[in-house]
């Protein structure tokens, strides 16, 4: 179901105001679909970008703490950050070098990530965040303990100021560049998961299951 | 040849600290792979983080401004920004949820983006940019003109201040662990290009090149 909404002044794309998507259900599909965000956040006046997981519920994202310690340091109450996720299709050969582009999706959120503190909430979330990744595996692993809860941190944000940005289909050029004596078209990219590779210490009888032999990122 | 660099206090890592590499070839064998980053900046305290390509050339990186226009509306002389790139290469399921991690190789560059103004620098810039995506291309294409210079931004962000990051091989689990009745491994990720798509208005006798039938990130 379409759930179109109001861009903010900062999310309303400026550029290539054509791809721009403010519908909550594209922006879900794309963060569904992928896995690794880029959080950015502002250290004495610097800006950092963190690759780290995610997971979704509902409004409400969350993301595991692991490579932000430089961001909990600074992280009191809460903490405006930036929450960018980009799936990339294909590059988009067109006859001009002017035209060239990538096919993508991508979804930027502006909002203040707070710590989750409850440990009920914790466990709830780290749960979500392996789900999304390879939905399957939480009920095949040892859980987490005390300790390791402990030392884990999970941030949440919620997704309420953001935009998606949707580039696909095929080169479009100039007119009078149709007639250039090049190949145009798209080469199409996706991550593909290989053959699993067995941990060297595995106990007689375990094989790979099916979500690690047949894992994708199509939803 | 390896070439050690001493981290700033800024990009010394503070967390998973032996997965550091602070040396440039690494960082730059790890730049070269990948060709899209995503760029943090900072706009009325807050962060963004937009996706975008770049090239590289020795200490300096050449950011596309395509996606940047809120970056660029406030720059003046140069602009603090953070440059991530990251290669995902598996899905590492230990026997401990806590355990679970990703393969995978970053940098982190902490610098200031400038305008490149000098129209030599730029057309050799946005040269650089084509030939990182797609080697052979940029020859191939109808060149530049004037007008599309002018309306093309290309950021240089020199390599000076960096961190590498990179987790490779086997789940590491607790000890008491390898006794879990679980599968462990590692579900291998990567980039794959598809069957290049041919334009619909393709002269004839136009057939993909190799370039796009070929395409590879492998170095």
């Amino acid at each position: 179901m379409s759930q179109p909404y109001t861009p903010t002044p900062r999310t309303r794309l400026v550029r290539e105001a054509e791809r721009a998507v403010y519908d909550r259900e594209v922006a879900y599909r794309i963060l569904d679909e992928g896995f690794l965000c880029h959080v950015g956040f502002v250290a004495d006046g610097q800006p950092f970008v963190i690759p780290t997981s995610y997971g979704r519920q509902d409004a409400n994202l969350y993301i595991h703490g692991s490579a932000a310690s430089r961001m909990l340091r600074n992280l009191k109450e809460s903490i405006p950050v930036c929450v960018t996720v980009t799936l990339l299709h294909g590059l988009v050969l067109a006859r001009s070098i002017f035209n060239h582009s990538m096919n993508y999706e991508s979804v930027v959120i502006l909002g203040k990530a707070t710590l989750v503190d409850d440990p009920v909430e914790k466990l709830e979330a780290l749960r979500l965040l392996s789900e999304h990744i390879i939905p399957g595996r939480w009920a095949d692993s040892r859980q987490p303990n005390e300790r390791e809860l402990k030392a884990t941190s999970v941030l949440r944000v919620p997704i309420e100021e953001f935009s998606a940005k949707v580039r696909k289909g095929p080169a479009v050029d100039d007119e009078e560049d149709y007639s250039f004596p090049t190949w145009a078209g798209v080469v199409p990219l996706e991550i593909r998961a290989g053959e699993p590779i067995n941990d060297a210490r595995l106990q007689p009888g375990q094989t790979a299951p099916e979500y690690a032999r047949q894992y994708s990122r199509r939803r």
